[in-house]
């Protein structure tokens, strides 16, 4: 029952991203599926050092241009030593973040040119779309209230995750085939009842 | 007699770029400049940190893509941070590596496509060409065999720095009015009186 799958998990903080994909690892396992969850930034060790670059060493002083380059490099050291490899064998591959938050957040958030972002999107990914995107979409007021530890991102202002937001909700218009909404602010089981659907529905389509 | 004027140091490996920057610095100093020297990769804390990744951490796993974007990511950060504000005081910089070398070695060297650097290097730059580049030209073999200490991208073969090292000429060639090319196996003395004469006329031909 084995086929790769590559489902991408996007979304403003705090929208359970994290929860979410552990409850459908276990799930998906279960049922005898090969799962990898990796994130980004962050999934595999140079992007762990690019992670840390950003979010702890370089907190404040990263000027957005290198950050936007910096996340790139780490895409594509994450998808052609982590993703590719498990979607060549075969296996299911979830993933915390990708091409669709570089577009809501250096984009719409850091005002850096969409186009351009999409070039570099392209060229870090080597064309590698996922094919199934679950957008767990809340206010950021709640789900910035759901943090207990704040990060860099996370503490600008409420205006800018107000427009990652909204480019999230854009993007599902724009893709509505491979970008799914589930509303995060439900319990946390009836959302993952939700994503299982999706997710069964795009493994049995096939 | 302060006048802005950013001056890029490119070559293969052991023409004698740092020896050379370090005498012309002095040189410039002692006539009274406000000089700032730096690098790239590695001019400031960010880049610093991403060298470090590119030439020890990531050794022999950062794939291409990721160490240009890495090598972009740099000069962004560089290019704000420490080459504009020195040049907005009047200042002058001389800056070990910048947008040829990316061309000579992920270019030429790896076969990355060449407008598409141009593309990176006009973002991350932000659209700031150097006013002068001395390029240090050397053979590889002569030039490999003065360095102590190999580093990663010294190591990779011969045929590679035959073509990186073309790749420089090459663009001397295209731009011949920045590029002023020195040979970088004469006496120490005799290639820094050369580039202090270079220095000299573009510093009074405006």
């Amino acid at each position: 029952m084995s086929r790769p799958l590559f489902v991408t998990f996007e979304g403003p903080e705090g929208g359970g991203k994290s929860t979410q994909i552990r409850l459908l690892a276990q799930y998906l396992i279960s049922h005898g599926h090969s799962v990898h969850t990796t994130r980004q930034p962050g999934g595999e060790p140079v992007g762990i050092e690019l992670r840390r670059i950003m979010l702890d060493i370089g907190r404040d002083n990263v000027i957005p241009r290198a950050e936007l380059l910096m996340m790139m490099a780490d895409r594509s050291q994450s998808v052609e030593s982590v993703i590719r490899p498990h979607l060549d064998s075969g296996g299911i591959v979830l993933c915390d973040r990708y091409i669709d938050s570089s577009v809501a957040y250096q984009g719409a958030g850091r005002g850096i040119d969409r186009s351009w972002i999409g070039a570099l999107n392209n060229y870090a990914t080597a064309g590698l779309t996922p094919d199934l995107t679950i957008l767990l979409d809340i206010d950021p007021e709640i789900g910035l209230g759901r943090q207990l530890e704040l990060t860099k991102m996370e503490l600008m202002d409420l205006n800018f995750h107000h427009r990652v937001r909204d480019a999230f909700l854009s993007l599902a218009v724009q893709y509505p085939k491979r970008i799914k909404t589930v509303d995060g602010s439900l319990p946390i089981a009836t959302v993952q009842g939700r994503i299982q659907a999706i997710v069964e529905q795009e493994l049995t389509s096939c």
